[in-house]
Protein backbone atom coordinates (compact mmCIF):
# COMPACT_ATOMS: atom_id res chain seq x y z
CA UNK A 1 0.00 0.00 0.00
CA UNK A 2 1.34 3.41 -0.99
CA UNK A 3 0.57 6.82 1.06
CA UNK A 4 0.74 9.42 -1.09
CA UNK A 5 1.34 12.53 0.35
CA UNK A 6 2.11 16.07 0.04
CA UNK A 7 5.99 17.33 -0.16
CA UNK A 8 4.92 20.51 1.31
CA UNK A 9 7.41 23.53 1.00
CA UNK A 10 11.06 22.62 -0.37
CA UNK A 11 11.01 24.60 -4.02
CA UNK A 12 11.02 28.44 -4.36
CA UNK A 13 8.80 30.42 -4.11
CA UNK A 14 7.66 28.38 -1.33
CA UNK A 15 11.10 28.20 0.51
CA UNK A 16 11.39 31.45 1.07
CA UNK A 17 7.65 32.61 1.56
CA UNK A 18 7.90 29.98 4.81
CA UNK A 19 10.96 31.11 6.22
CA UNK A 20 10.04 34.28 5.98
CA UNK A 21 6.32 34.47 7.80
CA UNK A 22 5.16 38.06 9.67
CA UNK A 23 4.95 37.04 13.68
CA UNK A 24 3.76 38.59 16.24
CA UNK A 25 4.51 42.38 14.80
CA UNK A 26 1.91 42.09 12.10
CA UNK A 27 -0.46 39.60 13.56
CA UNK A 28 -1.06 40.53 17.15
CA UNK A 29 -1.45 38.21 19.79
CA UNK A 30 -4.96 39.62 21.06
CA UNK A 31 -6.15 38.90 18.11
CA UNK A 32 -4.40 36.26 16.69
CA UNK A 33 -3.52 32.38 18.26
CA UNK A 34 0.18 33.28 17.20
CA UNK A 35 1.44 30.69 19.98
CA UNK A 36 0.68 28.15 17.48
CA UNK A 37 2.80 29.00 14.71
CA UNK A 38 1.49 29.94 11.11
CA UNK A 39 -0.50 27.38 8.85
CA UNK A 40 0.28 28.33 5.21
CA UNK A 41 -2.02 25.84 2.70
CA UNK A 42 -3.29 23.19 1.46
CA UNK A 43 -2.93 21.62 -2.12
CA UNK A 44 -0.79 21.73 -5.11
CA UNK A 45 2.76 23.85 -4.64
CA UNK A 46 4.01 22.56 -8.13
CA UNK A 47 1.49 24.38 -10.67
CA UNK A 48 -0.54 21.99 -11.61
CA UNK A 49 -3.41 23.93 -9.74
CA UNK A 50 -6.29 25.25 -11.77
CA UNK A 51 -8.82 26.12 -8.78
CA UNK A 52 -7.48 28.98 -6.10
CA UNK A 53 -9.43 28.51 -2.91
CA UNK A 54 -9.00 31.52 -0.07
CA UNK A 55 -10.24 30.56 3.49
CA UNK A 56 -9.90 32.62 6.43
CA UNK A 57 -7.85 31.02 9.33
CA UNK A 58 -6.73 27.63 10.72
CA UNK A 59 -8.48 26.25 13.67
CA UNK A 60 -7.72 23.15 15.90
CA UNK A 61 -7.09 20.45 12.85
CA UNK A 62 -5.26 22.39 10.90
CA UNK A 63 -2.57 23.32 13.90
CA UNK A 64 -1.86 19.69 14.03
CA UNK A 65 -1.80 18.42 10.90
CA UNK A 66 0.07 21.94 9.81
CA UNK A 67 -2.49 22.30 6.55
CA UNK A 68 -5.46 24.22 5.96
CA UNK A 69 -9.28 23.57 5.56
CA UNK A 70 -8.98 19.62 6.99
CA UNK A 71 -11.93 19.59 9.43
CA UNK A 72 -15.98 20.00 8.42
CA UNK A 73 -15.21 23.14 6.47
CA UNK A 74 -12.43 21.56 4.47
CA UNK A 75 -14.54 18.56 3.46
CA UNK A 76 -17.67 20.74 2.44
CA UNK A 77 -15.14 22.56 0.49
CA UNK A 78 -13.76 19.85 -1.19
CA UNK A 79 -17.08 18.53 -2.17
CA UNK A 80 -17.73 22.06 -3.44
CA UNK A 81 -14.32 21.28 -5.70
CA UNK A 82 -15.52 17.90 -6.73
CA UNK A 83 -18.87 19.30 -8.02
CA UNK A 84 -16.23 20.98 -10.45
CA UNK A 85 -14.83 17.85 -11.63
CA UNK A 86 -11.73 18.97 -9.52
CA UNK A 87 -10.34 16.22 -6.91
CA UNK A 88 -6.54 17.46 -7.19
CA UNK A 89 -6.09 20.36 -9.13
CA UNK A 90 -6.58 23.12 -6.66
CA UNK A 91 -4.56 24.91 -3.95
CA UNK A 92 -6.04 26.83 -0.80
CA UNK A 93 -4.70 29.32 1.42
CA UNK A 94 -5.85 31.54 3.77
CA UNK A 95 -6.68 35.49 4.43
CA UNK A 96 -4.75 35.35 8.17
CA UNK A 97 -1.51 32.84 8.77
CA UNK A 98 -2.49 32.71 12.48
CA UNK A 99 -6.09 31.16 14.29
CA UNK A 100 -8.16 34.22 14.73
CA UNK A 101 -8.91 34.54 18.51
CA UNK A 102 -12.13 36.11 19.58
CA UNK A 103 -12.66 38.60 16.25
CA UNK A 104 -10.68 40.46 13.85
CA UNK A 105 -10.74 44.42 13.81
CA UNK A 106 -10.52 46.52 11.08
CA UNK A 107 -6.86 47.60 12.38
CA UNK A 108 -5.50 44.55 12.58
CA UNK A 109 -6.51 43.06 9.18
CA UNK A 110 -5.70 46.05 6.95
CA UNK A 111 -1.78 46.13 8.26
CA UNK A 112 0.03 46.82 5.34
CA UNK A 113 3.04 44.00 6.23
CA UNK A 114 0.17 40.83 6.31
CA UNK A 115 -1.40 42.51 3.19
CA UNK A 116 2.01 42.40 1.60
CA UNK A 117 3.13 38.57 2.69
CA UNK A 118 -0.60 37.63 1.78
CA UNK A 119 0.37 39.31 -1.81
CA UNK A 120 3.40 37.36 -2.29
CA UNK A 121 1.34 34.05 -2.20
CA UNK A 122 -1.11 35.39 -4.24
CA UNK A 123 1.56 36.73 -6.77
CA UNK A 124 3.26 33.07 -6.68
CA UNK A 125 0.22 31.55 -6.92
CA UNK A 126 -1.88 33.24 -9.58
CA UNK A 127 0.96 35.42 -11.77
CA UNK A 128 2.39 33.18 -14.65
CA UNK A 129 0.01 30.04 -13.20
CA UNK A 130 -2.44 28.03 -14.86
CA UNK A 131 -5.04 28.86 -12.40
CA UNK A 132 -8.64 29.46 -14.22
CA UNK A 133 -10.94 29.86 -11.15
CA UNK A 134 -10.78 31.64 -7.74
CA UNK A 135 -13.35 30.64 -4.57
CA UNK A 136 -13.26 32.60 -1.67
CA UNK A 137 -15.05 31.61 1.35
CA UNK A 138 -16.78 34.52 3.43
CA UNK A 139 -16.38 38.49 3.69
CA UNK A 140 -12.70 38.44 5.16
CA UNK A 141 -11.31 36.11 1.82
CA UNK A 142 -13.86 38.34 -0.58
CA UNK A 143 -11.65 41.15 0.98
CA UNK A 144 -8.17 39.23 0.41
CA UNK A 145 -9.00 38.72 -3.04
CA UNK A 146 -10.78 42.52 -3.92
CA UNK A 147 -7.13 43.96 -2.55
CA UNK A 148 -4.94 41.89 -4.48
CA UNK A 149 -7.24 42.27 -7.63
CA UNK A 150 -6.15 46.21 -7.43
CA UNK A 151 -2.51 45.94 -7.17
CA UNK A 152 -0.95 46.09 -10.78
CA UNK A 153 -0.17 41.75 -10.40
CA UNK A 154 -4.22 41.50 -9.93
CA UNK A 155 -5.35 43.93 -12.53
CA UNK A 156 -3.19 42.01 -15.31
CA UNK A 157 -4.81 38.66 -14.36
CA UNK A 158 -8.44 37.33 -16.08
CA UNK A 159 -9.67 35.04 -13.87
CA UNK A 160 -13.40 33.64 -12.57
CA UNK A 161 -14.03 34.35 -9.28
CA UNK A 162 -17.19 33.15 -6.87
CA UNK A 163 -17.31 35.12 -3.20
CA UNK A 164 -19.49 32.31 -1.39
CA UNK A 165 -20.15 32.02 1.93
CA UNK A 166 -17.99 30.58 4.76
CA UNK A 167 -18.47 26.75 4.86
CA UNK A 168 -19.22 27.01 8.55
CA UNK A 169 -20.96 29.65 8.34
CA UNK A 170 -24.48 28.32 9.48
CA UNK A 171 -22.76 27.17 12.69
CA UNK A 172 -21.45 30.23 13.62
CA UNK A 173 -25.00 31.88 12.86
CA UNK A 174 -27.07 29.63 14.46
CA UNK A 175 -25.43 28.87 17.72
CA UNK A 176 -26.79 25.82 18.49
CA UNK A 177 -30.19 26.65 17.22
CA UNK A 178 -31.33 23.43 14.95
CA UNK A 179 -33.97 25.57 13.28
CA UNK A 180 -31.74 28.11 12.23
CA UNK A 181 -29.07 25.96 11.28
CA UNK A 182 -31.29 24.02 8.94
CA UNK A 183 -32.18 27.41 7.03
CA UNK A 184 -28.51 28.74 7.06
CA UNK A 185 -27.64 25.94 5.24
CA UNK A 186 -30.19 26.00 3.12
CA UNK A 187 -29.23 29.46 2.18
CA UNK A 188 -25.90 28.79 1.99
CA UNK A 189 -26.10 25.90 -1.02
CA UNK A 190 -28.44 28.36 -2.63
CA UNK A 191 -25.22 30.91 -2.50
CA UNK A 192 -22.94 28.22 -3.51
CA UNK A 193 -25.10 27.25 -6.49
CA UNK A 194 -24.48 30.07 -7.83
CA UNK A 195 -21.31 29.83 -7.47
CA UNK A 196 -21.14 26.72 -9.01
CA UNK A 197 -22.40 28.38 -12.02
CA UNK A 198 -20.54 31.26 -12.24
CA UNK A 199 -17.52 28.67 -12.15
CA UNK A 200 -18.30 25.88 -13.96
CA UNK A 201 -17.97 27.36 -17.33
CA UNK A 202 -14.27 28.59 -16.98
CA UNK A 203 -12.64 25.00 -15.62
CA UNK A 204 -11.51 24.01 -18.96
CA UNK A 205 -9.23 20.73 -17.32
CA UNK A 206 -11.46 19.56 -14.84
CA UNK A 207 -9.45 16.49 -13.45
CA UNK A 208 -12.71 14.74 -13.82
CA UNK A 209 -15.11 15.75 -16.03
CA UNK A 210 -18.37 15.83 -14.63
CA UNK A 211 -21.71 16.97 -15.47
CA UNK A 212 -23.00 19.83 -13.44
CA UNK A 213 -24.89 18.19 -10.14
CA UNK A 214 -26.28 21.49 -7.70
CA UNK A 215 -26.74 20.98 -4.10
CA UNK A 216 -30.48 20.52 -2.88
CA UNK A 217 -31.52 21.84 0.72
CA UNK A 218 -29.61 20.23 3.00
CA UNK A 219 -26.06 18.19 2.39
CA UNK A 220 -26.54 15.07 0.67
CA UNK A 221 -24.31 11.99 0.63
CA UNK A 222 -21.13 12.72 -0.59
CA UNK A 223 -21.49 16.26 -0.83
CA UNK A 224 -18.88 16.44 1.94
CA UNK A 225 -15.79 14.61 0.70
CA UNK A 226 -12.64 13.49 3.01
CA UNK A 227 -9.74 15.23 3.15
CA UNK A 228 -7.26 13.34 0.20
CA UNK A 229 -4.09 11.93 1.82
CA UNK A 230 -2.03 13.36 -0.92
CA UNK A 231 -2.56 16.49 0.82
CA UNK A 232 -0.95 15.76 4.31
CA UNK A 233 2.32 15.64 5.43
CA UNK A 234 4.00 12.34 4.98
CA UNK A 235 3.32 9.59 7.85
CA UNK A 236 -0.01 11.09 9.18
CA UNK A 237 -2.75 7.97 10.00
CA UNK A 238 -5.69 7.94 7.90
CA UNK A 239 -7.94 9.33 10.52
CA UNK A 240 -6.10 12.46 10.52
CA UNK A 241 -8.03 13.20 6.60
CA UNK A 242 -11.17 10.46 7.40
CA UNK A 243 -11.96 11.56 10.46
CA UNK A 244 -13.12 15.31 11.86
CA UNK A 245 -13.85 16.04 15.51
CA UNK A 246 -10.71 14.16 16.84
CA UNK A 247 -8.96 17.40 17.97
CA UNK A 248 -10.29 20.00 20.46
CA UNK A 249 -9.69 23.02 22.54
CA UNK A 250 -10.02 21.58 26.29
CA UNK A 251 -9.97 24.20 29.58
CA UNK A 252 -11.49 24.89 32.54
CA UNK A 253 -11.39 29.04 31.10
CA UNK A 254 -10.43 30.75 27.70
CA UNK A 255 -6.88 31.38 28.97
CA UNK A 256 -6.57 27.48 29.54
CA UNK A 257 -8.49 26.56 26.49
CA UNK A 258 -5.99 29.02 24.03
CA UNK A 259 -2.81 27.28 25.92
CA UNK A 260 -4.45 23.42 25.05
CA UNK A 261 -5.08 21.22 22.12
CA UNK A 262 -6.08 17.64 22.80
CA UNK A 263 -6.22 14.72 20.17
CA UNK A 264 -8.06 11.53 20.62
CA UNK A 265 -7.46 8.78 18.18
CA UNK A 266 -11.85 8.18 17.06
CA UNK A 267 -13.59 5.05 18.12
CA UNK A 268 -12.89 1.76 16.33
CA UNK A 269 -9.26 2.95 15.07
CA UNK A 270 -7.43 1.67 18.68
CA UNK A 271 -6.79 -2.31 18.69
CA UNK B 1 13.35 37.58 11.04
CA UNK B 2 13.98 33.83 8.88
CA UNK B 3 12.73 30.09 10.69
CA UNK B 4 14.84 27.74 8.34
CA UNK B 5 12.88 24.76 8.64
CA UNK B 6 13.10 20.96 7.35
CA UNK B 7 11.62 20.68 3.91
CA UNK B 8 11.26 16.82 4.46
CA UNK B 9 10.58 14.36 1.94
CA UNK B 10 10.02 15.88 -1.33
CA UNK B 11 13.53 14.39 -2.88
CA UNK B 12 14.03 10.84 -3.93
CA UNK B 13 15.07 8.44 -2.73
CA UNK B 14 13.14 9.57 0.69
CA UNK B 15 10.06 10.53 -1.37
CA UNK B 16 9.20 6.97 -2.32
CA UNK B 17 10.24 5.81 1.50
CA UNK B 18 7.70 7.57 2.59
CA UNK B 19 5.08 6.89 0.71
CA UNK B 20 6.09 2.66 1.13
CA UNK B 21 6.23 2.90 4.27
CA UNK B 22 5.04 -0.90 6.25
CA UNK B 23 1.93 -0.77 8.62
CA UNK B 24 0.11 -2.93 10.92
CA UNK B 25 0.70 -6.31 9.24
CA UNK B 26 4.54 -5.67 9.64
CA UNK B 27 3.87 -3.75 13.06
CA UNK B 28 1.69 -5.30 15.23
CA UNK B 29 -0.76 -2.75 16.91
CA UNK B 30 -0.31 -4.97 20.30
CA UNK B 31 3.50 -3.92 20.45
CA UNK B 32 3.47 -0.89 18.63
CA UNK B 33 1.41 2.72 18.63
CA UNK B 34 0.46 2.10 14.83
CA UNK B 35 -2.57 4.31 15.11
CA UNK B 36 -0.34 7.70 15.55
CA UNK B 37 1.61 6.98 12.13
CA UNK B 38 5.46 6.34 10.98
CA UNK B 39 7.66 9.16 11.97
CA UNK B 40 10.97 8.97 9.69
CA UNK B 41 13.92 11.17 10.67
CA UNK B 42 15.23 14.40 11.43
CA UNK B 43 17.88 16.05 10.41
CA UNK B 44 19.50 16.56 6.33
CA UNK B 45 18.33 14.21 3.99
CA UNK B 46 20.60 16.27 0.96
CA UNK B 47 23.98 14.42 1.29
CA UNK B 48 25.64 16.53 3.71
CA UNK B 49 25.06 14.59 6.83
CA UNK B 50 28.54 13.35 8.54
CA UNK B 51 27.10 11.92 11.10
CA UNK B 52 24.08 9.14 11.50
CA UNK B 53 22.16 8.44 14.66
CA UNK B 54 20.07 5.68 14.92
CA UNK B 55 17.68 6.13 18.12
CA UNK B 56 15.14 3.60 18.80
CA UNK B 57 11.43 4.77 18.81
CA UNK B 58 9.60 8.30 18.51
CA UNK B 59 7.61 9.06 21.87
CA UNK B 60 4.70 12.10 21.97
CA UNK B 61 6.28 15.08 21.19
CA UNK B 62 7.88 12.84 18.03
CA UNK B 63 4.27 12.28 17.16
CA UNK B 64 2.99 16.32 17.00
CA UNK B 65 6.33 17.49 15.41
CA UNK B 66 6.50 14.87 13.12
CA UNK B 67 10.25 14.49 13.47
CA UNK B 68 12.53 11.88 16.27
CA UNK B 69 14.68 12.28 19.04
CA UNK B 70 13.07 16.07 19.56
CA UNK B 71 12.39 15.90 23.33
CA UNK B 72 14.81 15.19 26.72
CA UNK B 73 16.56 12.21 24.51
CA UNK B 74 16.92 14.52 21.43
CA UNK B 75 18.15 17.36 23.54
CA UNK B 76 21.03 15.26 24.78
CA UNK B 77 21.88 13.77 22.13
CA UNK B 78 22.45 16.79 20.01
CA UNK B 79 24.80 18.11 22.95
CA UNK B 80 26.74 14.80 22.30
CA UNK B 81 27.05 15.52 18.92
CA UNK B 82 27.95 18.98 19.16
CA UNK B 83 31.19 17.69 21.43
CA UNK B 84 31.91 16.42 18.22
CA UNK B 85 31.45 19.52 16.42
CA UNK B 86 28.41 18.82 14.49
CA UNK B 87 26.19 21.10 14.83
CA UNK B 88 23.74 20.54 11.76
CA UNK B 89 25.84 17.71 9.37
CA UNK B 90 23.81 14.90 10.72
CA UNK B 91 20.95 12.88 10.07
CA UNK B 92 18.67 10.82 12.80
CA UNK B 93 16.57 7.37 11.88
CA UNK B 94 15.32 5.29 14.53
CA UNK B 95 15.10 1.54 14.84
CA UNK B 96 11.17 1.52 14.68
CA UNK B 97 8.80 3.78 12.95
CA UNK B 98 6.41 3.57 15.36
CA UNK B 99 6.12 3.93 18.99
CA UNK B 100 6.81 1.42 21.13
CA UNK B 101 3.85 0.20 23.10
CA UNK B 102 4.74 -2.01 26.59
CA UNK B 103 7.99 -3.97 25.00
CA UNK B 104 9.13 -5.15 21.96
CA UNK B 105 9.18 -9.09 21.29
CA UNK B 106 11.72 -10.42 19.47
CA UNK B 107 9.67 -11.66 17.26
CA UNK B 108 8.17 -8.35 16.58
CA UNK B 109 11.57 -6.53 15.81
CA UNK B 110 12.96 -9.57 13.81
CA UNK B 111 10.34 -9.50 11.30
CA UNK B 112 12.08 -9.45 8.11
CA UNK B 113 9.73 -6.82 6.20
CA UNK B 114 10.47 -4.33 9.52
CA UNK B 115 14.51 -5.03 9.04
CA UNK B 116 14.11 -4.97 5.09
CA UNK B 117 12.24 -1.41 4.80
CA UNK B 118 15.17 -0.10 7.75
CA UNK B 119 17.52 -1.26 5.36
CA UNK B 120 16.19 0.71 2.43
CA UNK B 121 16.41 4.10 4.48
CA UNK B 122 20.07 2.74 5.60
CA UNK B 123 21.03 2.01 1.86
CA UNK B 124 20.52 5.54 0.97
CA UNK B 125 22.03 7.20 4.06
CA UNK B 126 25.35 5.56 3.82
CA UNK B 127 26.08 3.89 0.23
CA UNK B 128 28.10 6.70 -1.60
CA UNK B 129 27.03 9.17 0.93
CA UNK B 130 29.88 10.72 3.04
CA UNK B 131 28.55 9.59 6.64
CA UNK B 132 32.06 9.60 9.00
CA UNK B 133 30.74 7.91 11.56
CA UNK B 134 27.72 6.18 13.23
CA UNK B 135 25.99 5.86 16.45
CA UNK B 136 23.78 3.82 18.40
CA UNK B 137 21.32 4.66 21.05
CA UNK B 138 20.37 1.42 22.97
CA UNK B 139 20.77 -2.02 22.52
CA UNK B 140 17.90 -2.22 19.83
CA UNK B 141 19.59 0.39 17.49
CA UNK B 142 23.03 -1.02 17.77
CA UNK B 143 21.09 -4.50 17.24
CA UNK B 144 19.90 -2.65 13.72
CA UNK B 145 23.24 -1.25 13.47
CA UNK B 146 24.62 -4.84 13.11
CA UNK B 147 21.67 -6.74 11.26
CA UNK B 148 22.47 -3.85 8.33
CA UNK B 149 26.19 -4.37 8.62
CA UNK B 150 25.65 -8.02 7.44
CA UNK B 151 24.60 -6.71 4.41
CA UNK B 152 26.73 -6.89 1.34
CA UNK B 153 26.07 -2.91 1.45
CA UNK B 154 26.86 -3.01 5.17
CA UNK B 155 30.21 -5.06 4.55
CA UNK B 156 31.00 -2.23 1.90
CA UNK B 157 30.62 0.38 4.12
CA UNK B 158 33.27 1.65 6.82
CA UNK B 159 32.97 3.79 8.98
CA UNK B 160 33.47 4.56 12.71
CA UNK B 161 30.84 3.35 15.03
CA UNK B 162 29.89 3.86 18.84
CA UNK B 163 26.97 1.85 20.20
CA UNK B 164 26.10 4.53 23.72
CA UNK B 165 23.78 3.94 26.30
CA UNK B 166 19.93 5.74 25.35
CA UNK B 167 20.03 8.79 26.32
CA UNK B 168 17.04 8.26 28.44
CA UNK B 169 17.78 5.31 30.02
CA UNK B 170 18.74 6.32 33.31
CA UNK B 171 15.08 7.54 33.39
CA UNK B 172 13.68 4.05 32.61
CA UNK B 173 16.32 1.78 34.73
CA UNK B 174 15.75 4.34 38.18
CA UNK B 175 11.79 4.37 38.07
CA UNK B 176 12.12 8.09 40.15
CA UNK B 177 14.31 6.88 42.74
CA UNK B 178 16.98 9.65 42.53
CA UNK B 179 20.05 7.84 44.21
CA UNK B 180 19.84 5.48 41.32
CA UNK B 181 19.27 8.35 38.65
CA UNK B 182 22.18 9.90 39.34
CA UNK B 183 24.30 6.77 39.33
CA UNK B 184 22.90 5.75 35.94
CA UNK B 185 23.34 9.07 34.95
CA UNK B 186 26.72 9.34 35.56
CA UNK B 187 27.74 5.70 34.35
CA UNK B 188 26.08 6.87 30.55
CA UNK B 189 27.88 10.21 30.65
CA UNK B 190 31.33 7.63 30.98
CA UNK B 191 29.58 5.52 28.24
CA UNK B 192 29.49 8.49 26.38
CA UNK B 193 32.98 9.88 26.97
CA UNK B 194 34.31 6.31 26.10
CA UNK B 195 31.73 6.48 22.11
CA UNK B 196 32.90 10.68 21.64
CA UNK B 197 36.57 9.02 22.21
CA UNK B 198 36.33 6.73 19.65
CA UNK B 199 34.77 8.82 17.20
CA UNK B 200 36.51 11.97 17.70
CA UNK B 201 39.31 10.74 15.78
CA UNK B 202 36.60 10.06 12.43
CA UNK B 203 35.30 13.36 12.03
CA UNK B 204 37.46 14.86 9.64
CA UNK B 205 34.57 17.70 8.49
CA UNK B 206 33.15 19.30 12.41
CA UNK B 207 30.63 22.02 11.17
CA UNK B 208 33.06 23.50 13.55
CA UNK B 209 36.20 22.38 14.89
CA UNK B 210 36.08 22.02 18.42
CA UNK B 211 38.71 20.65 20.84
CA UNK B 212 37.10 17.08 22.73
CA UNK B 213 35.50 18.43 26.49
CA UNK B 214 34.24 15.00 27.81
CA UNK B 215 31.30 14.66 29.95
CA UNK B 216 31.75 15.13 33.61
CA UNK B 217 29.35 13.00 36.39
CA UNK B 218 26.03 15.04 35.57
CA UNK B 219 24.97 16.89 32.74
CA UNK B 220 26.50 20.64 32.78
CA UNK B 221 25.15 23.84 31.32
CA UNK B 222 25.32 23.45 27.72
CA UNK B 223 25.30 19.57 27.61
CA UNK B 224 21.66 19.59 26.52
CA UNK B 225 21.19 21.50 23.08
CA UNK B 226 17.59 22.66 22.15
CA UNK B 227 16.36 21.36 18.76
CA UNK B 228 17.35 23.49 15.93
CA UNK B 229 14.61 25.34 14.55
CA UNK B 230 15.41 24.14 10.70
CA UNK B 231 15.18 20.33 11.66
CA UNK B 232 11.56 20.96 12.22
CA UNK B 233 8.40 21.31 9.43
CA UNK B 234 7.94 25.05 8.14
CA UNK B 235 5.46 26.94 10.67
CA UNK B 236 6.15 25.11 13.95
CA UNK B 237 5.99 27.99 17.36
CA UNK B 238 9.38 28.52 18.77
CA UNK B 239 8.45 26.28 22.08
CA UNK B 240 8.07 23.19 20.04
CA UNK B 241 11.79 23.06 19.58
CA UNK B 242 13.19 25.19 22.48
CA UNK B 243 11.20 23.36 24.93
CA UNK B 244 10.43 20.02 26.35
CA UNK B 245 7.69 18.44 28.13
CA UNK B 246 4.17 20.16 26.49
CA UNK B 247 2.64 16.96 25.01
CA UNK B 248 1.79 14.19 27.48
CA UNK B 249 -0.16 11.51 26.99
CA UNK B 250 -3.56 11.78 29.46
CA UNK B 251 -6.17 9.35 30.49
CA UNK B 252 -7.53 7.39 33.54
CA UNK B 253 -6.50 4.14 32.24
CA UNK B 254 -4.07 2.79 29.44
CA UNK B 255 -5.94 2.65 26.77
CA UNK B 256 -7.59 6.15 27.29
CA UNK B 257 -3.57 7.55 27.21
CA UNK B 258 -3.19 5.47 24.28
CA UNK B 259 -5.85 7.26 22.61
CA UNK B 260 -4.94 11.15 23.72
CA UNK B 261 -1.96 13.29 23.01
CA UNK B 262 -2.21 16.11 25.03
CA UNK B 263 -0.46 19.93 24.04
CA UNK B 264 0.01 22.47 26.22
CA UNK B 265 1.84 25.78 25.33
CA UNK B 266 4.22 26.46 28.17
CA UNK B 267 3.52 29.10 30.30
CA UNK B 268 5.64 32.19 29.40
CA UNK B 269 4.65 32.38 26.05
CA UNK B 270 1.02 32.87 25.65
CA UNK B 271 0.10 36.69 26.14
Amino acid sequence: MTHPFDPGYGNEPFRTLCQEYPGVDVYPAARFRIEWGPIFHRGRLDGSARVLVIGQDPAQHETVVRRILVGEAGRRQQGFLAKLGITRSYVLINTFLYSVYGSVSAAARKKPDLIAYRHRWLDALLVGQQIEAVVTLGSLAAEAWQLWKATPQGQATTVAVAAITHPTQPESASQGDKTKLAAAIKAMLKNWNAGLQQLAPAIQYPDQATPLVLYGDTFQDGDRVPIPEEDLPAGLPAWMHEQDGWARRVGTDDQKKRANITITVPKGVLP
